[in-house]
């Protein structure tokens, strides 16, 4: 049976990936992936193939995997952060669907929610939600329930995909329904570049979070009502009970 | 200025370890942590001194570290999966106030979630909560609101702490809960000592697992509205559109 990895290769930096997923990408004969993050690995795997598919080609990617697979390959398909997370992993399996002879082994990373946080200090001590305002594949109105869900259950959030050129605003509307449950002065973080060069982290309020601009690169975090900033870091502790 | 690593090694297996956890390790003169944790790295780092404190001794364990770095040694705390989540990164920054000289380096890992969610297939690809079932620290109240509020928007739920001796119905009152919003045909799955020996995974239906018993080496996953079976693997689709 032929092997196809799919494997997360953390935030960025090499030294970022487990031993699970270098293992695994050493013993392919193809590494697969967006051109970005084929870039990013490609000087440590000499001797590789390398494939690449653009942004939003991402069925094509898939195909184009398992295709290579059934040839008798041992093939990588790579993604940022970890695969199962916003990842390729769940299209994997669709799509696998028709290739009932390739076996499918997911090598879990580092997401940019655990690897940011790292950055900023310790904002996800307690419980926590992920929620990407992309709304390409996703109503509106299901993001918009879900920020006000879990900001009334005071859950610390993470926003992936805050930001993009046609969604410019959507960080803003997100801080506005945030604050109908959140204090305007719960303590928020904004990472860059989570381990790559030009990382950086500020730590603010929701108010000012409200008037921040973001990119894409960038993973949005804000606090629970416990949340507090610690000597410029962004730490929640963890419990609400004196410890 | 002493250095203190704070460090997630992952969900068990020496080879989910990032390289970056590795070196700092390596580069450490003492590492400190819970006992189980020491005794899962002590053979790869030989020539450690290695110092362990029980359960439920953190506040110790952080001023141990904190003390140990300030008599000028490189030292490493480790936790299992994430430090960052529900782990020891906060309250290292807690006890840390009184240590001013101290640098603290948070290192991430690979936490019980997306360790998890690679065994079970893709549970995660859509927006997810962690919500931890133990009420040490957080009133029960506090939990149900998050599992109601959680289920209520849809969320895919990751539940840490199922179960423990005391707690053994917590899990049974969490679907309760959950399934006064969820349906209780909504996939599921548990999947018990990720990554270590004896590692095992199930998928069931919400129902199912109300009347499954887990042991606190189990995570759990409640899938969202579109989370589905293939092929024995529990796999959320990437959006809420046909891709």
């Amino acid at each position: 049976m032929s092997k196809l990895y799919v494997i997360g290769i953390g935030p960025g930096a090499y030294e970022q990936m487990t031993g699970k997923a270098i293992t695994a990408m050493q013993n392919s004969d193809t590494i697969i992936g967006y051109t970005v993050y084929v870039d990013l690995v490609k000087e440590h795997f000499p001797g590789k193939e390398f494939m690449t598919t653009p942004m939003k080609k991402e069925v094509d990617r898939c195909v184009l995997a398992f295709e290579e697979a059934k040839k008798g390959k041992t093939v990588s398909m790579i993604c940022s952060g970890d695969a199962g997370v916003y990842g390729m992993s769940g299209l994997m399996y669709e799509v696998g669907e028709k290739y009932p002879d390739i076996e499918l082994e997911i090598i879990p990373g580092v997401t940019a929610a655990t690897g940011g946080a790292a950055v900023l200090g310790a904002p996800l001590i307690h419980d926590f939600c992920l929620i990407s305002l992309s709304d390409l594949l996703t109503p509106w109105e299901k993001i918009e329930a879900r920020l006000l869900g879990a900001s009334q259950a005071d859950f610390v959030i993470v926003l992936y995909n805050p930001s993009s050129i046609k969604r410019h605003d959507y960080l803003q509307k997100a801080c506005d329904l945030m604050m109908q449950y959140k204090s305007e002065d719960t303590v928020c973080g904004i990472v860059s570049q989570i381990a790559r060069e030009g990382e950086e982290y500020h730590v603010m309020t929701l108010k000012e979070l409200r008037d921040t601009k973001v990119d894409m690169f960038t993973t949005v975090f804000i606090g629970n009502s416990q949340t507090k900033e610690l000597n410029g870091k962004m730490v929640t502790p963890r419990g609400y009970r004196n410890v």
